[in-house]
């Protein structure tokens, strides 16, 4: 366990103070859960002090419902002429009964002087009492270390003292903060060099990306000697966003031998990169490091070439190690071993040499090259698959849907829609108003197959996102739709891809309905 | 001139080389343009021997249109069995008459088995007679060593013979290159030492990112004694791209007094980044250091706090030095000087404790309650500030609108919009047909205005997206859309709640409409 290195990840804190990311208390529940399964040892949830949504973060996820990870609550020392036992934020971290906080403490003194305008130091006996009151209700203490980097450039000794007023108070790690980002990768080494001489405790780095050296800083730091790294999934984070967690966790472990998380984990970074994304609701990074989907994308002639006599002589590491595929971008490939899996699900006899997987692959490739994303739909993909498979029948046919919108309208609802279906030769026609034409078209269809499918009554639509593909011109572009579906037990995912978004809405809904008539088939056979 | 460092941009050939990105004969002559009055000094243009275009470039802007930079043209060393003055590469490079030339040699032994096919001796000779030939043809010769770092680790003294063939031969640069972007700070610093005790010629460093270390490891390279960088705007290049330039020339020259470029045109790096990806036509990069538009975005409350009492406090640098400026964005996690921000854009004489402002301050609350997003949404926010301070009348108003969607439909369209206006007391009545009803309803809506605006014909929808706010159950929740326009100069977005999503998408869509509006009657004032 020599080789180990702690991964802490704050997708959830940090993450949440990048522009354009809103996270709901189910995508916060979801992502925890995802970063469990990857063996993330520590995962800092919120700040319940500076937002009440956090708070009931912690109460809903409550203890023991994670695998392997520990909930960190994260949250400043005490304020200024404030008792320890009686400051809001300290009572709100208790209040999250995470077995461990994240306490963050100015180290520079420029931060002491304008943002706390105290003594130097008071700053030092705040430290103390926050770390030791913590300690004292048995807590795991992690001491972030503020701005550690610029106020060691500033005043060295001072820096050095707010670690070992931390250390003293029985803190359980000192996490040096580059909070700016504004530092170069030969001063963090040099830096954590020597607070390593000068310090006992363990030491961990969090990286900002202001210089675009977040990874280099953090990997440069755990080669100088830190046992733990923190940064969040895509690198999601304030401004230029933190050190992209991925990224930090490949580069340790398959290039120079440490042990981040489990290995029979490495492959599922990918997936797991664009599942955040997708919750996010960002475009996800396609040309970040390892996880992108050009990481590994080849375009110059002489690159493809090369790659096709050694894959070596292009590909600085083999893109199935992190779940990741190659492509060629003339000809696309897409990723075998991923489809695989899925076929799996639905016959588990199935090879990657016999005719149905290759039919099933290229059928998957030219819906990817079409717009279509199947990491966040997996319902969608098990359907397509039973298709390929003949292990499918339709469970109703469309004769014809019509929407109307009007405005003003008289009452809540201002769109109508009208549904006619076929079941097994008897038709039914019915309608329904909603809060726009999907939802209206949603109810329909749901009314009229419920005259013979009573079990869809329970089926509500718990998500819909909707995505530009192609952003140069929105009117001629792809959209695609992405729905989430429950039934109160289970939850599922399906897609569609049109220019029409009334179009590609309709196929995900179909997906969702013949989805759940599966499941319930299943579920009465077994 | 002791801290020059020559800045060496190949957006118009690596950067080509990205996924999605093709230039035309015009982007890249306007490219070439912009870089040169940036004071760039070498701009690598294309390689003439693999790509017609290029050479056509090459012949286009002909020799002494560019006030500063040189340009380069860019092949490879002359083939196994060929005399070099009778290779077609050769040749083409001598064609496209550049005052310099980039020769990419083999520095790995595994190239030259596996992709050269020759023996270790005859690429020695090879890199010679190409170097030699154009020195003797009064060129400027710069030696790129491909893959030169991954030659090193596994052939050191094999790969310090290439450089040294090269500046035998008269070589005016050799360039190490981390080609395949795999290799680490620490290993790209200590090389560059080594080499630098090995050679006499001046050095160079061509990193990419698939590590996420190119900013990183140019830089670090720098420090180690490289005299040339190079790099691509926004770090477009093969796979994960290529070290950002424009990061790498701030971190040097801001940060460790090099100077790459004159010291006036920093402040023109964010305009040119942007024109650059406008030309790419790609979605520019916002989180990236420096020049991306959240680089200097404040979010959490705690960060908009300490940059009011002191920028210093979480900037790394000022932002006006690039070109850039400073954000704040609204959000639940920020507070009331964001919003006393937006409120001085319209009327910079309100104060904190004026009764207008603390109402402005309430409608925001509410609205944010009521699931606005106004972080990312800068233009409706301005249209409520107006409304409230009453420096706004209505373009218009919806007398009413009708959309209806049919399914199977017999043409392209599925949805057709009705809408009916009134502009200062004229009715117009328009239709149109499109993608989904809010694309219908969006031309409909700007073919009635047109009439009375003609300006509005140049705004285009560039973004789109929808949002589901509370998931528990989709069917009774609030829907949040973005809208994202341009006129080709300006770009704006705009949003809009309601449980209707044809509700929603509407308030977007008039926000954008009048926003435009509004900036056209300013630039008339102006």
């Amino acid at each position: 366990m020599d080789n180990k290195i702690y991964t802490y990840d704050s997708t959830l804190r940090d993450g949440s103070q990048a522009e354009g990311i809103s996270f709901s208390l189910d995508d916060k529940l979801k992502i925890a859960y995802k970063l469990d399964s990857l063996g993330i040892d520590y995962i800092e949830a919120g700040n319940p002090a500076s937002n009440p949504k956090d708070l009931e973060f912690f109460n809903l996820i409550g203890s023991g419902s994670l695998k392997h990870a520990k909930l960190v609550a994260f949250g400043s020392t005490h304020r200024v002429g404030v008792n320890v036992e009686q400051d809001e934020n300290v009572i709100s971290l208790l209040r999250a009964n995470t077995p461990v906080v994240a306490i963050f403490g100015k180290s520079w003194d420029l931060h002491v002087k304008d943002i706390l305008k105290t003594s130097m130091k008071n700053n030092l006996e705040i430290i103390k009492n926050t770390v030791r009151y913590f300690k004292q209700n048995g807590k795991e203490v992690i001491f972030d270390a503020e701005h550690f980097f610029d106020g060691y450039k500033h005043n060295p000794a001072y820096a050095i003292q707010t670690l070992l007023a931390a250390q003293d108070a029985g803190a359980d790690w000192l996490v040096l903060c580059d909070t700016n980002g504004g530092c170069f990768t030969d001063e963090i080494s040099e830096t954590v060099r020597i607070v390593k001489e000068k310090t006992s405790c363990r030491l961990g780095i969090h990286c900002h990306n202001d210089c675009g050296m977040g990874v280099a800083n953090s990997v440069m730091a755990v080669i100088a000697g830190v046992n733990q790294v923190q940064g969040t999934v895509n690198g999601f984070g304030e401004r230029c966003g933190n050190a992209n967690l991925f990224n930090v966790i490949a580069n340790l472990q398959i290039k120079r031998g440490y042990s981040c998380i489990p290995s029979e984990n490495m492959e599922n970074l990918t997936n797991a990169a664009r599942y955040v994304s997708e919750l996010a609701n960002t475009a996800y990074d396609e040309r970040q490091p390892y996880v992108g989907g050009s990481a590994f994308a080849h375009k110059g002639g002489m690159h493809i070439d090369g790659v096709h006599k050694n894959p070596k002589t292009f590909e600085h590491t083999n893109p199935e190690t992190v779940g990741n595929h190659r492509r060629f971008l003339m000809s696309e490939v897409s990723g075998r071993s991923t489809i695989l899996q899925a076929i799996h699900t639905v016959d588990p006899l199935l090879d990657k040499s016999s005719s149905k997987t290759k039919e099933i692959m290229n059928k998957i490739k030219q819906l990817e090259y079409e717009g279509y994303q199947f990491e966040g739909a997996e319902a969608s993909v098990e359907l397509l698959i039973r298709k390929a498979l003949n292990k499918y029948k339709p469970f109703f046919s469309l004769h014809q849907f019509k929407v109307s919108i009007d405005e003003p309208c008289g009452s809540k609802y201002s769109s109508f829609a009208l549904v006619k279906i076929d079941v097994d030769g008897k038709l039914e026609i019915n309608a329904a108003e909603g809060e726009g034409p999907v939802n209206a078209l949603d109810k329909a269809l749901r009314k009229a197959l419920e005259v013979f499918y009573p079990g869809l009554s329970k089926v509500r639509l718990t998500d819909y996102k909707v995505r530009v593909l192609d952003s140069h011109d929105a009117t001629a572009a792809k959209v695609r739709v992405l729905i989430e579906s429950s039934d109160g037990v289970h939850k599922w995912s399906t897609i569609g891809v049109s220019t029409d978004i009334i179009e590609a809405s309709w196929r995900a809904l179909v997906d969702s309905v013949e989805y759940k008539l599966i499941l319930d088939t299943k579920n009465t056979i077994a």
